[in-house]
């Protein structure tokens, strides 16, 4: 087995187990395009563009991998072959579109189509059809939103990773180095560290860390800078770590301190509403509500956390309005954050997984404001 | 100004040659979402994804960008504020597609979407719209297939950068190294020689080498191995390399170096048919004739090359049956490859600008099949 696979046995229970889904929800089929969604059925790391690969999935009859005949040798990596899928290649010239709909049966009333299949190849597809397709996400997110043990196992060691990053961290953090000399430092040790690719870096000192998607800048680092860092990257068979922790150069202004420590109490907070029965939004308010409290509402203007698996944001949504109930299995990111424009901001995030009765967080380094120490 | 975009009058230009293209096309207007169109239009590297940001170009009237609010500060790296284009920004719970048709001006007949914009928006901007849109790529083609001398000049450095790197290949290409061990030092390589980000790195060894598009293993390399080493990364403003060499680790087989020799004719003959008014499949042909006279027509799978520029994959395709006339500032790569299935695999790839009465090559390392000694 490839370790960025997991066994064909996986893929192969994934298979079936949306099919039933797709009958279930009264679907001709799904058309999956490489992205997550392929990764998650069979393991293929495909990232083709302008030319079609797609996983067909009729509600009844054969699989199908319709693939351009350049892509056959790379497809092997996936699980196509112990699966035993038929594959359909094209070469240029060949209307990859009409295979698909071939493999679908015919003219199928409803395709549900991965929500990354870019318009390059979804208008043609559309056209071919002769109707709309939808979302497969209705279709896939119950099975993807809850994770298996070994897609757990494989978040926990992406997120044992990550720590030992943000470990390595504030040796990193000298005054004079630009958040540029420390992201380039990050992606080395996230690739050190066991991942197989960096995700991405966020290193955002003083006024920076007031804008949450920030990325790095040629900024130096100075004493008394508040330094927020999101860094994360992909681990084994494609799960994501995702890890923010802030830190201080030298000792931070008491205000900062007290703000900061109520951050803490609201993430904390945030973990400890976690279990199954309990909703999304629920989550969210328990974050909020404790800022809310102490005047810092209007401060933290994102949701509270992202669902994390093979994508590093897909459902669930931690967010006011999203009413679904947590599950056994779940796993997201618990990340509220303060952002005080023109001046600092800081986020603590850490991803959990919900159990029978609570929570585990795959991130364990401490959660205090960090401070750096010349 | 940020290195990693142009002047915003750059993009006042293309702004303004865009808004005639899509009259001149009969458009009502264009969305465009997060990804080399973007970052053409207006210098954004935004990559969001599960909120929607777009550029919308009515053909008449104002330009506005939608844009989560808690994107706002990030699309300050882009021109937006430089070229004063109108921001409408949106939280959770609002409807960002209904903002994107009122940026059009209401339901205009025909929207052009950028080719990239994934089914999670598409969708639901159709159902909006209530039309299916077409693709962009019909209006931006045009401008983007032929290079300003500022992207050339990007095109070139990038070229020099993958050069440099190529230069240290041979050393890190020891038998007992695996595939993946050399396309770590590679990736680092690309970043070191002056790229901000690397793109693609493929080392195919021996009957690796047969899989056009393989990328590597743990493979380890052996004495007589053929490797192609494939690589690029993204500079400056956003443009990319491409350049691929082929090794051998010692001295090869004569066969092998006979038809070596011939792809590497094959590819000069290529480069030698790019003129002002060729066409795009009388530059392939040039390269397949050599081969077939050769009798290794088969061996040679995909097409001679692709555009590239903010995309590592664009227009002007290098294939049969792609009738466009070539012109100055076109931009592609010439690459002929041969394989053979379980065996050995080569090819030779340079990224080429038109002239006016020729070309020229971004790459200029030595394409002969360069022997590595121990």
């Amino acid at each position: 087995m490839d370790a960025r696979r997991f066994d064909a046995r996986v893929y192969a229970r994934r298979l079936a187990a949306t099919r039933a889904a797709t009958v279930k929800a009264g679907l001709g089929g799904l058309v999956i395009t490489p992205g997550y969604d392929l990764r998650y059925l069979i393991g293929s790391r495909a990232d083709t563009f302008e030319r079609l690969t797609a996983l067909v999935l009729p509600a009844s009859g054969e699989p199908t991998v319709v693939v351009p005949r350049l892509e056959l040798a790379s497809l092997q990596e996936s699980a196509v072959a112990e699966l035993g899928l038929r594959v359909r290649d094209w070469v240029d010239g060949d209307n990859p579109y009409r295979l698909v709909t071939e493999a679908l049966g015919g003219s199928p009333t409803a395709t549900a189509v991965t929500d990354s299949i870019p318009a390059l190849h979804l208008l043609p597809l559309t056209i071919m059809l002769g109707v709309l397709p939808v979302l497969a996400t209705n279709v896939l997110r119950e099975l993807r939103m809850v994770k298996e043990e070994a897609e757990i196992d494989a978040l926990r060691k992406a997120g044992a990773a990550i720590d030992r990053v943000h470990a390595r961290v504030p040796e990193l953090l000298a005054p004079g180095r630009t958040e540029a000399d420390v992201a380039a430092d990050i992606a080395e040790a996230i690739v050190a560290e066991g991942h197989s690719e960096v995700a991405f870096v966020i290193v955002g000192s003083g006024p920076h860390g007031a804008d949450p998607h920030h990325r790095c800048s040629d900024r130096a680092l100075r004493e008394g800078d508040i330094v927020v860092v999101d860094i994360g990257g992909t681990y084994g068979p494609g799960y994501h770590s995702d890890c923010t922790r802030t830190y201080s150069i030298g000792e931070p202004d008491s205000d900062v301190a007290q703000q900061y420590s109520i951050l803490q109490r609201a993430q904390r907070a945030a973990f400890d509403a976690v279990r199954p029965g309990v909703t999304a939004e629920q989550v969210d308010a328990a974050a909020r509500d404790v800022l809310d409290q102490a005047g810092l509402a209007d401060y933290f203007v994102h949701r509270t956390g992202h669902g994390i698996g093979l994508c590093v944001h897909e459902e669930p949504y931690i967010v006011a309005g999203n009413h679904l109930p947590l599950a056994a299995g779940m796993a997201f990111s618990i990340e509220p954050g303060i952002y005080f424009p023109g001046r600092w901001g800081a986020r603590i995030e850490d991803v959990v997984i919900v159990t029978e009765d609570g929570a585990v967080s795959v991130n364990n380094r401490p959660r205090e404001l960090f401070v750096v120490r010349a």
